[in-house]
């Protein structure tokens, strides 16, 4: 993505509000071309890492984050820097896994959901903030880090939090090195 | 809209990016379902329309904003108070006709196109950013003003500045009740 000089010097926040119903407006649309819960979540994932792929640039160039050295602190970048700038709340992070590949972001408050009181009883498997999975997922891809990210608790659905489980994929090639 | 009494206190910004990217995928959904641009304009419209009706509250709350006495200061305070508060720009606005009831407000930059090069070819009749127009119109309805909003110029289409016209609809009343 090229930028002009003085790209950084702009006002770069929106208000929320207008994010959070347009965002609405998108998974309404969606709801009403897919019968099925599974396929909106699937799409919101796909649009997301559509997203995500061009997002990374951005993050890249204003957040100055250098390379990260372990999946824990590539996810306390994505809760502190990338959550913080982005959606303007910053996760607490938790390591859900012996083997240190897995990680929880929780949110006490999600951003996207200020207008939704609830999701309708005939859309109860729908994960209506599915598209930061996809954003999240996007993003890391474009860093070489395969990762699967979904929603393990959502206050939509009545969970005390919202919680993103994200699991860095190891690849074979990484297992490869390690031995050497 | 209820609110809690702490919410003034949030961060009621996120970025632009996100934004523009997220409200790019909803156009590209809207291009999918519908194959004429027309459609897609007045899906896009009446999106933003249900997203005006709901953003004037939070609009009011946040802004102090007073009763205005003209429609040109209503003009001018969907410019400098609503599109700064909303959209971080500020338009300049121009009056257009002599019955002093159409406006244009002129957007040297508009900032739902950033990371939009150019229409496609086959998509040259569409209104790509008709979702402000939408969002204006529901504003104004829920404060009883009438009004036609459209898109007058549009640099994605080659024309120098984006210009949206806003004509506020005098009703039958309003003159009889002048005539008394």
């Amino acid at each position: 993505m090229s930028r002009s000089p003085g790209r950084k010097q702009e006002n770069h926040k929106i208000s929320r509000e207008l994010f959070v119903l347009t965002y609405g407006a998108l998974v309404a649309q969606l709801c009403k071309d897919y019968e099925k819960d599974e396929d909106v979540n699937a799409c919101l994932d796909r649009m997301g890492y559509s997203i995500g792929i061009r997002l990374i640039d951005d993050f890249l160039a204003r957040s100055a984050v250098k390379r990260c050295r372990s999946y824990s602190e590539t996810a306390d970048v994505i809760a502190q820097v990338a959550f913080k700038m982005y959606l303007g709340v910053t996760p607490s992070v938790s390591c859900s896994s012996a083997t240190g590949n897995e990680f929880s972001l929780i949110l006490d408050k999600n951003p996207l959901v200020d207008f939704v009181e609830e999701l309708p009883a005939e859309r109860a498997s729908l994960c209506y903030c599915n598209l930061l999975c996809g954003v999240i997922r996007g993003a890391l891809d474009m860093v070489h880090l395969e990762a699967e990210v979904t929603f393990l608790q959502d206050r939509l659905k009545g969970d005390a939090v919202t919680e993103i489980g994200i699991t860095f994929l190891r690849k074979p090639e990484d297992r490869k090195h390690r031995r050497n």
